[in-house]
Order: structure tokens, then sequence, then C-alpha cells
């Protein structure tokens, strides 16, 4: 995963990365700027409190510019590198191991997201697989979530899980999700090339995602709620199959 | 798990409950009011991003206030009750089950509490105890991440979670934490009376509770990073003790 960081400048291009939902880190505004122009900035900004505001002087921020243009507004970007699924199968080819991805069926949460790569890290997970669509990207929180996770397991981005994991499944992989009616998550075998399907926190895994999996595993669930937080109930299966990858 | 809505009026109580670190949802400020103390309310609010600000009438704070001195700012600050140690050791008797109680010293993050109680809902802890320092109360982030189970799973807050332990050890109980040089956890027998203790988000288990521990468990790590984001690790822990209980 590389990381880079982007310069966006000038009042209207920092304004429509802001609406865009692009992760800013940090905004750098001319001290006594006029206003002209500001004003849809702060408004966009009081929606994202994670990004800092820092008053400067023209000559820093002419320094900073690339273009020349920043008219008084320089905005700070987090960009990562998308990998591909294939990076992932080759990645568990060159290792010897039978390939095993999770797939994201729309996690909204960044610190969910960060928790699952760091999960996918130490689970020796070849990779995490995303969905375009209603689901955070690799944003600046996330990488923190990730604890440094995010530089090291590659993160794929698709339009349409469904078809990928048609794709997948013609070159011999698995798709299991957790769902409360499945079979014990114990008596599955989850030893082959795997996919592990995680859907949204709010509404779980989507219909059409359910229909190709090829297992339904259930948690033991003992108590009085509906679900396990996403990124732990991803934890405990991925930790499932791993138990099972031992003994084998 | 009882849950009350505490109304705190005058414009010092409310700078001295958010300064406190009190969990306060909303706070209703009089449109118009006069600036004269709310310019500190303004700033510790900068510091609470989660405080939501509603302006309203003159009215509405004389029908919300209880002593009649709102000087136009009420906050609503979220109450929840502790338990006891005691109430969860008989709870567990009364289930005919051995003890399962998950002690926290020093998680921080509210996002990890929550989903920490919530695994301890379903995997049929009778419990969770935190420590009184350094560590995030029932507050109202935390009841909403904890999906529910915070009205179910008893929490008991301790000022000294290593006098606990000793005092539970007496009374049977064994104590398991995690870290990377201890037995693998497959290989441990944790279906005793058990306290799963999780250290800090940031540098883990104290020196003095790790002593305190029968036993240390190591979670397999096949990863570039150190560790796993703590509610995660709890989740995996926990449901080792599960599937080991499951199996006698």
């Amino acid at each position: 995963m590389r990381y880079s960081e982007q310069i966006i400048e000038g009042r209207n291009a920092v304004t429509e990365a802001l609406r865009a939902g692009k992760s800013i880190d940090k905004i750098y505004i001319l001290d006594g700027a006029s206003e002209h122009g500001l004003d849809a900035i702060k408004r966009e900004l009081k929606k994202h409190p994670e990004t800092k505001v820092i008053y400067t002087r023209k000559e820093k921020l002419d320094l900073m510019s690339k273009g020349g243009k920043h008219q008084g507004v320089i905005a700070m970007a987090a960009a990562y590198e998308y990998a591909t699924v294939e990076d992932m199968l080759r990645a568990a080819e060159e290792k010897g191991e039978p390939p095993f991805l999770i797939m994201l069926d729309g996690i909204e949460d960044p610190h969910n997201l960060g928790a699952i790569i760091r999960t996918a890290n130490l689970s020796g997970a070849h990779g995490v697989i995303i969905r375009q669509d209603r689901a955070v990207g690799l944003t600046a929180t996330v990488a923190k979530a990730s604890a440094g996770a995010i530089n090291y397991t590659p993160v794929a981005k698709v339009t349409n899980i469904s078809r990928t994991m048609e794709a997948l499944k013609k070159q011999g992989m698995w798709f299991v999700c957790a769902d409360m009616d499945g079979q014990l998550m114990y008596d599955l075998d989850l030893k082959g090339p795997m996919g592990l399907v995680i859907g949204n926190e709010g509404h779980g895994v989507s219909e059409l995602v359910r229909k190709n999996c090829d297992m339904i595993a259930s948690i033991p669930m003992k108590g009085d709620i509906d679900s396990l937080n996403a990124s732990v109930a991803c934890g405990i299966l991925a930790y499932e199959i791993v138990r099972q990858r031992m003994k084998s």
C-alpha cells in the first residue's frame, strides 16, 4: 500500500473535495483572507471535525502551492493506492498458501475498516476487498485505526461484490458469510481457498451476496442482543479459519 | 443496567460538568442569551464534538428546568448505573455456570468499550469490570456502541484492578491475559472460573496486573504489525473460552 499526500488548492477545488467526502487531513487558510468563498468551505468543515484548520501566512502558502493559484486556501488530502484482487491471489501463490481474502459488503465505519485491515494482517489474510458504493474507503482515519497494517495488507476496491465473487468462485475459491441461522462455525471446513464475507454494520450481508456464499457460518450467541460488532465478528471468524488451518 | 437522564442547569454547573468530562448528550441554550459566561461553555464545547447544541426559547427551558435557575443553559447528561462484582458472581451461580468475567485494564476508546460489552453479552460473560482511572466509563457513546448490550450485561467499576483480582482468586477464579510471548491459546485450559484480562489500547496490560495472571495466552500472529485492536482481541479470546466450554 503506497501512501501519498495530495495537495488541493483554490477555494472551489477545496470546497468540492470536502463535498465529495474526500479525506482531508489539514486545511491551510490565509490569515486575514477575504471571506469571499470561504463561507462555503467553513460550512463544509463543520461536517468534517477530523480536518485540522491552520491559519497561516501568504509566504507559507506560496511555498506549498504547486500551481501557484491557491487563493488563500490549500488542503492536504490523504491518498492511498488500492491493490487488485489479482495481486492478492499472486501473493497467496508465492507463499504457497490457499488464498484467504476478507470481503466487505458495505462497512461504513472507518474504525471498523481499520480494525479489520489490522485483523487481516495478523490472521494471515492475503487482502481485503471493499465495495465502491455506500462504504468507507481508505481515509486517514482508517489508516490510523489500522495501526500500520494498511502499509502491508493490500486493499482492493470493486464495483460489484457479487460479480467479483462469481469470478473468484470460477478460480476455485469458496465463500463463507456469518449469519445467525447458519451452521456452527466449528463444524464447517474452512481450510480451503476462502473468502470471508462480512456485511454492513446495520443490515448485514446483502441478499445477492448471501446467495453467492457457499457456506453460512454461525458464531454461538448466548446473549440478549442481535449481533456482534462487525470488526469483532470478522476477527472471530478469521481466527476460526486460522485455527482450522493450524490443525491441518 | 439502568439508564437515566440527568439534568444539569446553570452556566457554572454546565461548564464544570463539561470540564469534568461528563458525558453530555445535548445542551439547550437560550436563543439570544447574553454572552456572559457562555464563552467558557463554548470553549469547552469545542472539545466535545459529540455534544449537540440546541438553541431554544425561554419557555422551553423553563419547562425543562427542575430548579428554576437555568440561567439560559440546560445540559442533558447520560447516567448509567454500575453493578458490583458480587452481582456478577451471583448471576453465574444462579445460571449454574463457572464465572466468566471480562476485566479491562484501562480501555480508553468508547467504541472499544461498547464493542467489548457487546461481545461480553453474546459470549455469555457474566459481566465486565472496568478501572476507575485513565479509562472510559459508561458514556452515551459507549452505550450506543454497545448496541443495547449495556442494558443486559452488568459493568462494575473498581479502583484497583490488581486488588480485585486478588480477592477473586481467593474465591477460586483464574485469570488469563493476552501477550505475544504467552502460550498458544488453543493449548490452555480456559474452561474453569475465568477472568479474561484485556489491556490498554496503547501499552497493553500493566506489569502488576500481568503478574497477577495465572496464564498468558497468545493469539497466533502471522503478520507485520504488533497487535490486534483491543476489542477484536477480546472477541477472539472470549470465543476461545466459548469454544472450549462447548466441547466439555
